[in-house]
């Protein structure tokens, strides 16, 4: 009998997903705007067998506070045309990409994916998010963002347009024969007449059914209302935990919602985030942290928190604690993970700290036996079906996990030996779409 | 003393640009949606030395009538993610995409651009559209487009707001200096704070200043206010004509409005579309256009023209005269050719027949030597500053133009023998921006 598989995403924050990763001397920062690194992770992640690379995105730039700008890395390459990029440069690996549903249009973002799945045979996938900073509103005539709620139903009904439009298209409506002058079969492309509370759509869409049929849908955000949208509509969750018993109650209760929605919850994958901070000892893992806490300009982890709670905390006693959050507009899972940890007794630049580094993600650091055993602790106690992994570093911190991690996770059979046939949906263990 | 030099772009609308080029014996339709396919094209127009390769494109899926959805293609991948692809594939030549001012967001728009131009280390160019079928509305929550000059007043505003995201980071803002910890100059990023008639921005950009300052503006319109928008806005005018006297009273016209507004005339590069059909002989090429137009389905050329001019005409005789089209929505270039064609005396069928088999672009007949001959004579008359090569089938007419023509233009003196350095402003002789 096979074992259960694990999954693996790698996700791609610029220079590297910790705070001050830019600043490891391993790193070349005029990297950050280069297709050839960008398809040089990618290449990485391939060879690491990684069932897809996951492209971070904001439609805005983070200038609340002078630390943010000048010491962090603010710069978002645009994900859908850079996904193009990599599709070029890439033969197996799935390709997801972060999408705003508050501030696109659900027929434009269905055609670039259906567009990308040609381009790919079949490897996209998409990460839906709702969009939280006043600088993302203001980019886009909005004072300010429509209510969260407002922002999720809007997002699910996103979801729902873009599935009826990459099914707009029959499966055989593509007759391209030449001798009879019949490219297509009128019959088979139909509008989808959609009417709903945010979207008026006709269709059909003007891109054929898709490879996949449906590009694989991965969902972030843990509020109620995101979770929710995840059980009804997501192939993947990327799920934000401190520790293994969070991660267990999240994971059990996303599956039992999955299940009320009336789902096969094993279609919903879990994968939370995750950092290795890797060394061939645990001594050399521990001073490669320290090094890249060092490396965190002091100004930057208040003004950090502060932009993720969505109040202004630069000018509170770092020593003391956290003061009262209500009026913020922060991301809610972040939220409820720094009232967590100032539960728990940490003091406020104690927090700021914790949050910085990993961006509230959890932090493994050790050797490569040792990741490798958190890793599959989490998967054996069900708290997940696999792992983003968010490399501290690009593009060394990346190699480090393929180099160390993955052939102990092939060694104990949790993880594959080669890519098999078959397009991302195959790869997941996702039902086909017709 | 150097030749003034021609500029070349490859127009690529899927299959080819003929109306039944998907049915050439040379053509495989699966090729409709590979990504080999359109990078095999644009290789071939790199190998030829082009300006740039021109991706044009639609919001919507043309099924006003069966016999447009059954017959031609009505596919259109999505250019800005096949313009990834294209800029991982190739090394010099300019990529072009078509957008549409109507139905997207400027800060969307710019940041795509911007990343596409790092990603092309300085090649992209976009082609501003307004959108004009019905379908295109209804698939963006409207029932009808917004009106033909508030469409161009959004169009030049877009384009604006574009330009001041793209300098919204100052030349030198990116530091990245690891050793101190500070990326970015934050005093060099500046919010735009454009408040207009159609768009509200605050930004800045979240993508640096890109490498070209502003990736060239393309601008095929030509209603009055198409034509005030290239005047004032456009780098390259892709224009629409049927012979040598049209296009150049275009080109001075075009040219004296950039006086007007100001701009050096000869930095607005006017690039007539023409589709060349070619043989060995001039019996060959006859021959192959005669086969091509055999290839078009009866049902096809009436149906087409009734999109075009917005107005259904499959009822009407096909040797009778052409009706009253004002209460038509079509694009106004082509509604005035199709009049024009009318005046001298073309049945309603024969105005169909010449319309649809170059979608109103001229058509070139002949031997390599015999093209070269028109597009020497429109050139050097003054007509335009090169061209936008409309290659009837993909890949085969492409690389017949290349094989046959390009080399007689060198021969000639009037086309390049190599790239150069540079980016794309720099190849087309237009200005640095700073």
């Amino acid at each position: 009998m096979t074992r259960r598989q694990m999954h693996l995403g790698a996700f791609l924050f610029n220079l590297g997903n910790h705070v001050a990763g830019w600043r490891h001397p391993s790193v070349d920062p005029r990297d950050l705007m280069r297709l050839d690194f960008y398809a040089g992770l990618a290449d990485i992640a391939e060879r690491g067998l990684f069932d897809f690379v996951f492209l971070s995105d904001g439609l805005g730039l983070n200038d609340t506070h002078d630390a943010v700008l000048r010491h962090s890395i603010v710069v978002r390459p645009e994900p859908l045309t850079l996904l193009g990029a990599l599709a070029a440069r890439t033969r197996h690996i799935g390709l997801a990409a972060t999408v705003s549903t508050t501030y696109n249009e659900p027929y434009a973002v269905a055609r670039k994916l259906a567009t990308l799945d040609f381009l790919s045979e079949g490897r996209v996938a998409v990460n839906i998010v709702t969009s939280s900073t006043w600088q993302e509103a203001r980019n886009f005539g909005a004072e300010a963002h429509m209510a969260h709620d407002a922002r999720y139903r809007r997002a699910a009904e996103f979801v729902r347009v873009m599935e009826a439009l990459w099914l707009s298209w029959g499966p055989d409506a593509v007759l391209a024969d030449q001798a009879s002058g019949d490219f297509a079969r009128p019959d088979q492309i139909r509008p989808i007449e959609h009417n709903g509370e945010f979207f008026a759509v006709r269709g059909p869409l003007n891109v054929p059914r898709p490879p996949q049929g449906r590009p694989v849908v991965i969902q972030a955000g843990i509020s109620p209302a995101g979770q929710d949208l995840a059980a009804h509509l997501a192939d993947v969750v990327f799920t934000l935990n401190e520790g293994l018993a969070d991660a267990t109650a999240r994971s059990l209760a996303l599956k039992a919602a999955a299940r009320a929605a009336g789902r096969d919850p094993a279609m919903l994958k879990v994968m939370p985030g995750i950092m290795p901070i890797l060394g061939d000892t645990a001594a050399e893992a521990a001073a490669n942290e320290a090094m890249l806490e060092e490396l965190v300009p002091p100004p930057l982890a208040m003004a950090y928190l502060s932009d993720m709670v969505g109040q202004d905390l630069t000018n509170h006693d770092p020593a003391g604690r956290l003061p009262d959050l209500r009026g913020g507009e922060g991301e809610r899972g972040r939220l409820a993970m720094v009232e967590k940890l100032a539960r728990e007794g940490l003091s406020l630049g104690g927090i700021a700290r914790r949050m910085v580094l990993a961006r509230g993600h959890k932090l493994v650091r050790g050797t490569p036996s040792q990741v490798a055993d958190t890793l599959q602790l989490w998967f054996e106690s069900g708290a997940c079906d696999g792992f983003n992994i968010l490399a501290p570093w690009h593009p060394g911190g990346l190699q480090a996990f393929v180099t160390g991690v993955v052939p102990e996770l092939q060694r104990r059979g949790l993880f594959r030996r080669a890519y098999g046939t078959g397009n991302l949906r195959d790869r997941l263990g996702l039902p086909v779409v017709t």
